[in-house]
């Protein structure tokens, strides 16, 4: 089993209403890459998508979209320097520290939002290449996310369309036939993670191309990566421990001032 | 930019004791991928360290197995059925639902534990797989984790050596001049979910060899993946939230008890 993993480089600077289908389409045929062929993954920055899409916005304050884009704060945490550090859910159930607000490669006074629908993109996307290329591919949206416990970002799936999101080995067995305590392997965020170390945040090649797993690309109604969001309410981590803590605190306080002190 | 991975099949059942160095050398040697060469990085699924390394104890109860390698509960969870899921925190500071502990391809009442010191033995294993084949290579190991708010499993790097495990565009700016808010890429992990593609749970393939990367290769004292884990005291989920509820409501019963009620 082997893939491989490269850039496309050569996309133009991606202006609203571009036909990013036929761009990515093209920026292949002019590159270096085999043309493309069944089974291939297109691995798209969801930035170059919201720009396409012109989900671009006035925004002085990149605070105040952030605000603007969040369903609920998860966690805040007020730094020694007086600035409050912030943990939101976006629209899309997606939990991170900008709610998809991206400030960075546009134009000043401006921020970028993510795609409405994600999914949506990437179905339309992926419809377009297979159209334009008679190539069975699959795509993914990918944006850039922290996480909890561990330092740094990684490259998760945000959209989907043609690709398997997860493996899954309920109930299958190992070689001494016990059940599998892993059973559902997030291939979609794993392929998003492998094109970020050829796009990278600075390298300006928004696009990588994953050859190679075939196996994992299917139909354009596969689920899409909507389903990896864990609702909040199955969620052990569903607010901060501060948060949850004052919380706590305010309702076990009024509990103790209702009630008769026990002596 | 290209990068390719695959899976190095033909690695023996591992045994205590084993020089895993040498029979991955020769697993590489034995199939058809070309030798080793300088810039090559190996993902090693931990569990065949652990193995060579004796890590397996008897255990009929994998339960308290877990309890075993906890240092802290971080989150429990009463089930409908009764049963408890628990969140904990391993010796690493490596947050998860089973501390490492692995029942699955280990003998029936024995489980498996993590290496005692991954990093240290990652660094064996490059220092191991230099000397035998003249390549600088990197060595990444490699475990399988659930997240917060997202549903299934990566695979993450709980050892590095030799491999830079971060990018770090801190202070960097985009093409407008902006500081770009994502600072540092946690490159490690993304390898490691990029090798999970081809090494999967069923193959029995727990090597893949990452070949075009060898810019992100350097000296066997570069920081390992200790380094990845963030402490609890900087974390804002370092609790569930339940868990920080109720710890937050007994605190704010008792002080609601001592202070005279407000009218």
């Amino acid at each position: 089993m082997r893939f491989s993993v490269e850039g496309i480089p050569g996309l133009p600077e991606i202006e609203p209403g571009a036909d990013l289908a036929a761009l990515i389409a093209d920026a292949v045929a002019a590159g270096e890459s085999a043309p493309l062929v069944d089974g291939d993954i297109l691995v798209v920055t969801s930035k170059v998508v919201s720009k396409a899409e012109g989900r671009i916005v006035q925004a002085d304050d990149r605070e105040q979209a952030i605000t603007d884009e969040t369903v609920r704060v998860v966690a805040t945490k007020l730094n020694p320097s007086g600035a409050v550090t912030r943990i939101v859910e976006n629209r899309l159930g997606i939990i991170g520290a900008a709610a998809g607000v991206d400030a960075s490669n546009t134009a000043p006074g401006t921020v970028l939002l993510l795609p409405l629908d994600p999914d949506a993109s990437a179905r339309g996307l992926a419809a377009g290449l297979r159209e334009l290329t008679g190539a069975r591919v699959g795509v993914l949206l990918s944006d850039t996310l922290g996480r909890a416990w561990r330092q740094g970002q990684t490259d998760i799936a945000i959209g989907a369309a043609g690709v398997q999101v997860f493996d899954d080995f309920a109930g299958r067995t190992d070689a001494s036939g016990r059940e599998l305590a892993v059973t559902k392997p997030c291939l979609a965020d794993e392929l998003t993670a492998a094109a970020e170390l050829v796009k990278g945040k600075t390298s300006g090649i928004p696009v990588a191309l994953v050859r190679g797993l075939g196996h994992l690309v299917g139909d354009l109604d596969l689920p899409g990566a909507a389903t990896i969001v864990r609702p909040a309410e199955d969620d052990l981590f569903r607010l901060g421990a501060d948060d949850a803590y004052d919380e706590g605190y305010r309702a076990g306080f009024d509990e103790g001032q209702r009630e008769e002190p026990q002596s």
